[in-house]
């Protein structure tokens, strides 16, 4: 029945084809999500809610916000996109997360952490503004309430005047389980069901800020959901209400429910062959450098495992620091115990880095602290789409003052960079993707600021690559010219701040390509295009779009925006019949 | 006995010496503040907490954090450097704010509200793994504590297990008056003076994240303070504490107590004609909009007047918010009151955007809504120094897909603009300084994407200049030019992004300077020279260069590091000789 349901039929149901219809979605979730890959347990565990919701609210006159936006599977299955849920996360396909453009039911598009509070009360009051009247509810998890977003839109509520439902969906996870002292609280909250009145005293915070608290619910409990929202939809008539559920990441789906981390996201084994993950090498090389060096820290912001570093963690608990989905509050931990002689690495995923671009500014850079940032899945990231791409990185991070930037061309590199980073006194980034593709044979020594020769041209043609993606692409386009009788250089441009000034000023070949996997302004290609500004060096740059890069695999994605080793043979071309 | 005060000297004062100590550094701020320009009320009201800081703590052993930093005058001029300390905000002399470089007194450097408690728990967190023995104490304000950075560290005190000294230095002001819930539960607190025991029930939140909580005293009251904090330093051995204050803002001088908005920075006139502010034209132009718009909204994050919009406010109460320290919810805020079709302008400094760079990218630019980002204090800013110059705005915002940015080249045009906004229907960022100092006779109509010529040249060089210092500077160059017979082409660059690439297109100039007031990487010059990399021009970017930009008149930064009129009649007479 699900198939074709229309918003009126599911409104007709009785409580049990509600229940089959959920059980329905479940298995149209999994499916699809063992097919084309995406986050599995947190959708499971929203199943009956979103049935819920869609059952006592109008959608999409009524608004629906759903913080970081993964957990939205099921509303998007009952909202008129059961036809083409087979192309979930697949290029030209469904989103996994919520998008504008897709939907009419899709209200407000969400990525990072804790912003559906803030951009519920926006709505909200854009509501109350044009004098207009429906409901407004986002759904946030324990882990985005971590996020310091949340409170500064708590802290306005009463001032914004205005109402909307907010629904915190507990499951005791981020991505790893939740931590910090606000998830203790929602647990003793939690531990509280048959203590109701203990239990309203303890909700005096949320009271403080104009909420009025109503919970613990079981919210795998569809009849349960359905009453409590048809009693709180009267009560946002007159005030902002939080809806405090439990549920059960991974609900229905037993593999899931016992291993909700390993299943939060499920990602498709390739046919590409992949011969490392960055994230393994950061772990075990981290590990060795802590060994030998006290100061060594570790940061992460919910996110341990994935970054690589659960070995670390577990071997120097009294220096690992996972403080939940507050990556500004990480940066200035690191600042601060650099400030003291620690030497702390801060581990992110390049997309959240962007969170911490005033303390990389001002805390870590004008403060010239040897903080190292582990940069990962650095360039296109795949599946997740535009607001998850990290092809931002390199542009944002090149305009800081003090700031040292290092692309390793392979895990090999990168294991290099981190014990060069173990001595660098000074604020480092290293930026890299998720998966290492290949090991390449060369491996000149690290040195500041100095590049590498890959291949040696004829003193024409110069390719200047950043990163592995980048510098297997040009590798194969020398190959590919060197047949037609071309011979271009290849440099490994590990370093992308400071330049190889010595290098490029002493380069014979007047035209130049460069390569990277960031977008184009600001990036490597337009510090190079700088540096020859004054010169009558001839240079393309090759580099994403100034664009936001929609989902699809990375080696569509390339293909796609034309950053591969084509555009390098086209341009050398274009460069012949000058 | 100010003069050449030691600690020991201090710690050995009776209490009336103490007094007296507090009244000869009000004279010396408040003489210091009116010669030189400064904060005047937040430091006025410090003067004893600090004083009984220094009395009962140890320092520099002992660490001390000030969040934001504007107050920490009273402590400089116990730590060494009331002999310097009449070359405060002044090039080459003491900073207003925190400055490790300056004294080993000043442990962190700050600027930007809410780092105080993180960087106090990384500085608390490095101690214990150092297995040092120190006290770590953070004197926060109202203001600041809406800033989220404090939730998220908070939410981390348990988590990380250590133990730090909070000072919540309650004014009831940030800026302007401090609004939002916590502001109001903290005067809750705060009327509570008589009942400790329902204060003592109130005061859980503070507890639920591991605070004990001690308070409300009045901080200018140095006998208390000094007791409060001996107390406090023994409960420090084996908890973290918050101690609550209240103080004047403005404290001992009449007109600043009354007046806290207007005394809380003090503005030296300067000699050089200041023709208007953009601020007082925003406020007017934007009020003349919305009287035809009423989709139009403002909103602020604590500093309404100094951005020109308390008019505004005033007389659309209902179309203003002004929601605290919180950038990146007022960021979000606009994202989703443009997603329900209003037009809204989020008015900022240029530094203080930064933190709001993760939801310009996701929130405003991925979702392509017409939020106008109105970015006052652009450009290098003057005294405050390194945290608070607006030179890297251009940069950080060229590189976000979507976005279009126009620097306007005087008040007139700045005007034009914002009638242009209110047509524009996508993300837009308008960038200027605080003050116009001139008005420009020409005034082409504004049109997207499309450059002005102010001056055409003889075809052999081009200016292109961006914004009104700059544009200032190209002229006066091009008539000194003109005189030895070289005649320039002056182009008003408006736009950064798009470039006008028709312009650019069919440029006949070989040699091409550029000149804005931001830093050079990834800045408008560098677009250029992107735009032009494969062809045979010649540019010179004249821009502030990769550093942290210290203190001093703008006059005397733009001289100093050579973004100036005499650097293009430099790079013009390279050219001639080439």
């Amino acid at each position: 029945m699900l198939e074709n349901i229309t918003q009126a039929q599911l409104k007709a149901m009785t409580c049990d084809e509600l229940t089959a219809l959920s059980e329905e979605i479940r298995e149209k979730i999994t499916s699809t999500v063992f097919k084309n890959g995406g986050h599995l347990s947190s959708n499971l565990g929203m199943v009956e809610l979103t049935v819920a919701l869609h059952y006592v609210f109008d959608f999409p006159d009524d608004k629906l916000i759903f913080d970081v936006g993964h957990q939205c599977y099921t509303h998007k299955l009952l909202s008129g996109r059961y036809q083409n849920f087979d192309t979930l996360r697949q290029k030209g396909g469904l989103s996994g997360f919520p998008k504008r453009e897709e939907s009419l039911f899709d209200c407000y598009n969400t990525g990072h952490a804790g912003t559906s509070v803030s951009a519920a009360l926006g709505i909200a009051k854009a509501r109350d503004i044009k004098g207009e009247n429906y409901n407004v509810i986002a759904v946030i998890g324990d882990g985005s309430f971590n996020n310091g977003l949340v409170y500064e839109a708590f802290n306005s509520l009463r001032l914004l005047n205005t109402n909307i439902l907010l629904i915190l969906n507990d499951n005791g996870m981020s991505i790893a389980p939740t931590v910090g002292s606000m998830h203790e609280y929602l647990e003793i909250l939690s531990d509280d069901f048959a203590h109701n009145q203990k239990r309203e005293r303890h909700a005096k915070i949320f009271e403080r800020f104009g909420f009025k608290y109503d919970g613990v619910y079981d919210g795998n409990d569809l009849p349960v959901m359905i009453e409590k929202l048809k009693e709180v939809k009267e009560r946002l008539k007159t005030e902002s209400v939080i809806l405090h559920i439990v549920t059960k990441k991974g609900k229905g789906y037993s593999f899931c429910e016992e291993n909700p981390e390993a299943t939060h996201g499920i990602a498709i084994p390739k046919s590409e062959s992949v011969e490392s993950e960055y994230s393994d090498v950061l772990g075990a090389t981290l590990i060795d450098i802590a060994a030998k060096n006290p100061k060594i820290t570790a940061v992460t912001a919910a996110m341990t495992s994935s970054l690589g570093l659960a070995g670390f963690f577990e071997r120097y608990p009294t220096r690992s620091f996972d403080i939940g989905i507050c990556e500004e509050h990480a940066t200035i931990l690191c600042a601060a115990m650099a400030s003291c002689g620690l030497k702390p690495y801060y581990a992110v995923y390049s997309t959240f880095l962007q969170r911490s671009f005033d303390e990389i500014i001002i805390d870590i850079c004008s403060q010239n602290l040897p903080v190292t940032l582990c940069i990962d899945r650095a360039g296109v990231s795949g599946a997740d789409g535009e607001t998850h791409q990290g092809v931002f990185d390199l542009s944002f991070l090149t305009m800081v003052p003090n700031l040292t930037i290092a692309v390793p061309k392979d895990v090999d590199e990168f294991k290099k960079f981190l014990y060069f980073s173990a001595q660098f006194d000074g604020p480092l980034a290293i930026r890299y993707p998720r998966a290492g593709r290949r090991v390449f044979s060369s491996s000149a020594p690290i040195e500041l600021g100095k590049w590498e020769e890959l291949v040696s041209g004829d003193g024409k043609y110069a390719v200047l690559a950043c990163g592995e993606r980048a510098i297997t692409h040009a590798l194969a386009a020398a190959e590919e010219l060197y047949k037609k009788g071309i011979h271009i250089k290849v440099v490994n441009a590990r370093f992308v701040k400071p330049l190889d000034d010595e290098m490029l000023s002493s380069m014979p070949e007047k035209y130049i390509v460069t390569i990277e996997d960031n977008v184009k302004l600001g990036g490597f290609g337009t510090m190079v295009d700088a540096f020859f500004a004054d010169s009558d060096k001839i240079i393309k740059n090759i580099a994403f779009p100034d664009q936001f890069i929609p989902q699809g695999s990375v080696g569509e994605l390339m293909d796609d925006y034309g950053v591969n080793g084509k555009a390098i043979v086209q341009a050398i071309k274009q460069y012949e019949n000058r």
